[in-house]
């Protein structure tokens, strides 16, 4: 889609400012100016397309879409469905979501539909396809962006009764769903489909399996939703393609489940720069874990289809990007995968709830202000770039990432409410990986191990048996997989495994689990290294679980408590591999000497010396990316980087770029 | 009419005791004691004056004013509205309130009514009537009281047309009203006036031009309210006069709309004195800022209507007032600018809500209590103290306080979610004028500048056209203006300023912004001298804002971040006067040493010297006071002051006296 | 009901495992291992029992009774109306109780009934009569244990009718209810019946006199739902015994009026081992404390209904039990008069909301497991300790708690909103009596003083005018009376007493209470020894009670602010005994100091010499229990106690048994 070019643009909303042609002149302007080659258009618009039901007003975009592509500038199209006209709530109520406490919503913010609402679907079908219709064969628009950051749930009376068609499918008799739900606790055992109702404050929401499941449905409902736009447009434009915008560490959706749907992962990244108490290095590797992430999905480029070039306006506090950062930010975008870079939004709105947003041109419409000036000169190194559009990354190592199961976990009482800290665990060992130049992807339990020499498995609760399967080929082929505590523990109806655990592991791992003890906050146990006179140490916090050893070797071993000489970590050479099992969580220097080790041994890496404080590798194709993430400079391969400086390197040319 | 006296008394409930003449009896020899002269009568007396619908039982109140007037106590007549009868509710359920959440209240605590709700207006109007008609001709009744401490909104249907309504008339027009809210911004243009809902919960809450319209309704609705029923009783009793006692720091009411329709302007002040953590002077100051607020709604003395003799009940903490701190805060009110010290309540009750409220007789009913003897004290001081009555403070320095702009910057998302701080702001304006002991009004954007020397500006985030055009004047014409960041950013209905800000007075300030960037809790940005050599500093936080000077003269500069360089203070000369700029929050020292700069240059001031810490200066005509905050002694003028004393002085004839 | 044995066992679900015919067996297996003689099943079978309305399947259950029988384990058999089938809300939704914001539940967790609802009487009623007949002949049933962890309130119409009648009972006219809460503050004054409604959040909760009256009738209430399960049995089966399973400072029922219609007191213990910033020593006593609570309330052995072998899995962090707890915990109970040791539960749940609660069978099934082994090994001491069966307590010390007037208290507004901590209060009391092997009593104020030689009345807020009288008689005829701040305030409605107060105590304590001073988190006032010279000092907090002496001898005055040399503690001789007045709360230090000195004069105590920091004592008839609950050795009487180690030494025949 981006011919060769990284794509460079952001959400466009002319709808704002269409009693302003000046604005709008000055718009394309500016965009020029900026490198502006893409937009996003529609994604609020509804009102403006169809002010009153089955009147459309579409000439007013058309113009607007003309005016770009006679500039080169490409279209994101955006069907309309994530905001809605008042007229439609007014005429309809029944399209508002009820919420999980059965009161329907008002009229008002943006996502508040039912997303099984016959009448919405028919509304926003006649939307999608009007629009499809008019512009089918318009060469500027190149995708077609399906609503906006998806999300949400709906109890109403509908969407029960799918929730219940939806389990009839799963489960096809209610002797299996008690038996899944394991619903004789607490007396439960459903003796009718119809008893059967989604989780409320004032209801239901002890019984994990049923929970679960409403996860499980609600991704489901808003695929078919998804769906049911997609075609709405493919039926008129059968060449046409797809994205949904996703966002950061969601969590009301398993993103994993849309991937196969659509023809580019695209996300928003709003990273919380400058943030007080935590390093612009570890916020960058945030977002850089979640680029990895959406790249992984379907194993290509993506899209960063939102990002902020200065400040947010919904984050606790609003802080401006320092001189610099958006220039890093975008190439660390580029360099996890990106093939766009793109805004929200291209121009401040003067008023509503976003109006304090940051947007490449402010309130004072000034094409010298800083904002301006750094995101042309983003557009600039963007197009030095071209030559990264398309390329994709090495397969190296994959930590495995499973919604069910983070959902199932976390759903879960005991044992520790006060929380498990999944992503903060899951940071650990990419944040090892990544700054050992380690190429991290993310994959689910469907996922296709090939190619990988390591597979890092972070608290996989939920480990399928098909997937343990899949874990004990790889470890005997060869593979080097690590797994924590907290694995292996229930099956995918959150009932717990019966026998010993980790569930299907046990011999590969060489262990048995015996006991897992909650740590409070700021607790920590101490653990040393197995080998008398060896002198290594690390501390155990936030669960501690004892195992009993049968084959693995012990590494580290807790010093404290009762549980004192049992495994902290240990390995288990199984087949042609080695089986990893960590205890409890460590600090991050445990995981930095973990896997400087296995990554030196198990990788062919681009950097063997260490880098500067602060400087973060990553590696596209033959492309290294150094970026110094810190307000200092810093020197690399004898190269001076400015604060927020990036380096980057053509291991195949030596060629060398700086920004 | 205090007719040549301070007033003194309290919230008189004798229907609590009505069973207990002996009580009632005790009342009026202990009031005598206690030198009161003025009680409020009637605020929960509504089910005892009407115990059944239409039937009036009016003798028991009319007896016990006789009895108050025959001892020379004057009576402020509440009208019941404040707290209805049970029966009201049971047989009219639509007089209560629909919360934000669309449920209605049931019947409990005290305000729940519907300010449109036709029949209670009606059920209102005939209980005022019944007292108008009764008491018309009483020469005790000096004063009506309407309701009591008005606030809460309803979201009723009722109120929801009147809000349409509302905005119709404000409007005319729904293309005028989707303009001023932006409304196309996530798609929300109105197409019919029924589509518009007040803010809810799970309804509307983004749209921001709607959420400040509301609360502007809200207010007029309040008003109309008041209007009804003060009309109710000048019907019968045309030279009556009214008041209604408003609250600390009120969010609920925009308080300037009701001063033009009321005689007296009355309000209930409870400190938190002796709480941990603070100071007594800052407690002190802080009640002292509200008085002055007060005095200048309508430029002149009023009362303090209510105020606790002990502790409250409803705070966090209820601690007792030490010896001597209820003659400080009673002669506090007075100097600035009160005419009136009351209390609530006179006696104690014996239970429900506020049983443990403190009051000048309390459950022992003993009057060599603390408190009874400290109210006694109080009272033959404010008889000594009758020159002061109705008489009024200098003009000198005002502070600009605009509560719709206010809700409008609080009600926006962005720059700093956490907390603008606004009152804080104020404070630390307010308190270094204060202790250099200049007299500071408070005034709105309506407000009349004649008179005045000095204006400040904190926070003007919604700086009005024709305002801006006074402080041009009032500059040019030789004012000294102080304006802070986060000014002059939108208009009247929350559109943000196109072009260069602060609004209207980039010239008059010599300057524009850039940008403004939000602080995390704790973080500061440390700023010096623009002079090199000069070793001023001073630390920014909560906003730093960014400017470009171009005519101002940078007095401060920031020293860090990216922004070095930039103007943190500044001051521009314009026309005759000047116009400082403040780009951030400072650390108290700071408005210190700038104020009593400007101070010592603009005004006459009755002192020079600084007084010993704890001690703060107030005027009143040609009294100055000099109080003592702290718990130990002071010597101030060669006098001793005991911890808690006041001095007053009267500059003309130099008498002194002291409590 | 034991039989000469102390019981052990706990609850068993055999339900969620009737498909698994070899678990079933195994269970039967192990609970011999574990040497378990008691078992309570049934508690969530409802579902299974009466799978559609009115067809019953008892047969299953009847199995398992039989099987367990015929190894000797006797059954305690629920109820099961505290967790319902969903075909029973399905068809009667009014079964379902309706929140404080009028909201009705939905079907969802466990309880969730209204108390009223004729149909839900009526389908317990039958299942209840349904299980009675089958089983009334059957040897190994020993109790009933009626529903589960009784708790909650309806505000549905039917039970607001209930309330309005109970009201009318009470008062008999409207007059006195109106009286009785002063409900003329306000304007409250109720004119008929039916204006009265349950507190709301959105409705009344600022009369306290109808929150308190609405609590005792919730308690009320629920008597008569136990009742009428009782009943049914009783009818069936008249020699059946019962007991409901209480919880620890459970606040939502007044257990007092329970314990004259139960025939053993049995509750459910799960303290928070472990807890960071916590000894185990105070977390043992509080768990301690609760025993004394509820052997109290009939003054007899009682049952430890629920504990877990193992974690939680509700607690914010679940930790599992050291090496060694599981017996401490268990014989802590034993020592302070239990007669059973039960589990929650026998065999961990595969699934829903539990299934990581600890159980004495875990997921693994494993006998080794360290769980089961402790088990097994308490199972044995418990054989050990047979003669402790029945064997009843010492009465020495009294504690009086009233719930009443602990809700009263509490919820009233003032003079401490952040917090009374009442039990707080109560545990520094209770920790240094206990720790001084005084047994311990907790008397309500229908209590019997007779026997005891201490009475000590922390917060008795409400002090009844019959109590009153009961402790002047108590402390003339030679009694010792410990009384706190806060006491004799209001009487049974809430009332504030009118007059001198600490009601009704003013001559036996030799002082009237003067104000109240509300403390800060952390603000202190320090008291020194009212003896010139003597060198005592301490710290009071919370609330500081500002008292004016009379006859009453200061032992410490306070040393700082405007109470400086007021009574902080004072001692007063009245009759033939002596009455102590505490005016504020103190370190835990100031009560070891004066109960050390009140104990040894007072009573016979089985030890006089310090025991070693961590250790505890108790006492049951003729056996002192010295248990260790530190994680270090200890030597008590030469004996090693291992961490967590018991000594039990028959005072009598001096036998010793170590465990």
């Amino acid at each position: 889609m981006g011919n060769g070019k990284l794509l460079h643009g952001g959400d466009y909303n002319p709808e704002q400012w269409l009693k302003s042609p000046d604005i709008l002149k000055r718009d394309l302007e500016l965009m020029r100016k900026a490198r502006v080659n893409l937009v996003t258009l529609g994604v609020f618009s509804w009102s403006m397309l169809e002010p009153e039901e089955g009147k459309y007003d579409l000439d007013w975009l058309g113009e607007i879409i003309d005016n770009l592509y006679a500039q080169g500038i490409m279209v994101d199209l955006a069907t309309p469905s994530g905001a809605k006209p008042a007229w439609l709530v007014q005429k309809y109520p029944e399209v508002q979501r009820v919420g999980a406490d059965r009161v329907r919503e008002l009229y008002g913010n943006r996502h508040s539909h039912c997303y099984t609402s016959p009448v919405y679907r028919e509304k926003v079908r006649a939307i999608d396809q009007a629009l499809a219709r008019r512009f089918r064969v318009h060469p500027g628009i190149v995708m077609w962006h399906v609503s906006n950051e998806l999300g949400g749930e709906c109890h109403c009376e509908l969407c029960q009764a799918k929730f219940r068609e939806w389990l009839k499918e799963k489960y096809a008799t209610l002797d299996r769903l008690n038996e899944a739900w394991n619903s004789a606790f607490w007396s439960h055992i459903y003796s009718d489909w119809s008893q059967i109702e989604s989780p409320a404050p004032h209801g239901e929401g002890a019984m994990h399996g049923l929970v679960l499941d409403w996860k499980r449905f609600v991704t489901s409902r808003t695929l078919d939703f998804y769906r049911m736009e997609r075609d709405a447009v493919r039926e008129l434009i059968p060449e046409a393609k797809f994205t949904v915008n996703m966002m950061y560490r969601f969590d009301g959706l398993d993103y994993a489940k849309f991937a196969p749907d659509l023809d580019i992962i695209s996300w928003d990244d709003y990273p919380t720069w400058h943030k007080a108490g935590e390093s612009d290095e570890d916020i960058c590797l945030k977002s850089a874990m979640m680029h990895d992430f959406f790249y992984s999905l379907k194993g290509k480029p993506f899209w960063m289809m939102e990002s902020s070039p200065s400040m947010t306006n919904w984050q606790p506090v609003s802080k401006v990007k320092k001189p610099g950062v958006q220039m890093l930010s975008g190439l660390n975008a580029v360099a996890h995968g990106a093939d766009a870079v793109m805004y929200f939004q291209w121009r401040q709105s003067r008023g509503a709830v976003e109006k304090f947003h940051g947007a490449v041109v402010g309130h004072d419409g000034r094409e010298e202000s800083r904002v301006f000036c750094e995101t042309a000169e983003l557009g600039k190194a963007l197009e030095q770039l071209a030559p990264l559009a398309g390329v994709p990354r090495e397969r190296e190592a994959a930590i495995v990432h499973d919604q069910e199961s983070k959902w199932a976990m976390e759903g879960s009482q005991g044992p520790r409410n006060i929380g498990l800290g999944y992503w903060d665990e899951v940071m650990l060992h990419y944040r090892a990986l990544q700054k050992n130049a380690v190429t991290v992807d993310f994959i689910g339990q469907d996922g296709d191990l090939s190619g990988y020499k390591l597979i890092v498995c972070p608290m996989l609760y939920m480990l399928r048996e098909d997937f343990a399967e899949k874990l004990r080929g790889f470890v005997a082929k060869g593979g080097t997989l690590v797994l924590t505590y907290w694995s292996g523990v229930a099956d995918e109806t959150d009932l717990c495994r019966i026998g010993d655990t980790p569930f299907g592991l046990t011999d590969v791992l060489g262990l048995r689990r015996l006991e897992i003890d909650g740590m409070y906050e700021g607790e920590k146990r101490r653990c040393v290294s197995a080998v008398a006179g060896e002198r290594a140490e690390a501390y155990g916090s936030v669960l501690c679980e004892v195992a009993k050893s049968e084959t693995a070797k012990p590494i580290l071993v807790y010093a404290e408590d009762f549980f004192k000489g049992a495994p902290a970590v240990c390995v288990n050479r199984y087949g042609r591999g080695r089986a990893y099992y960590l205890a409890t969580r460590f600090e991050p220097d445990f995981y930095s000497g973990l896997y400087r080790g296995l990554a030196s041994s198990l990788f062919d890496l681009p950097i063997t010396t260490p880098l500067p404080d602060g400087v973060l590798p990553a590696r596209r194709g033959d492309w290294l990316f150094l970026q110094n993430t810190s307000g200092r400079t810093a020197t690399v391969m004898r190269r001076r980087l400015q604060p927020y400086g990036t380096l980057i390197v053509n291991l195949k040319t030596k060629e060398k770029l700086i920004f």
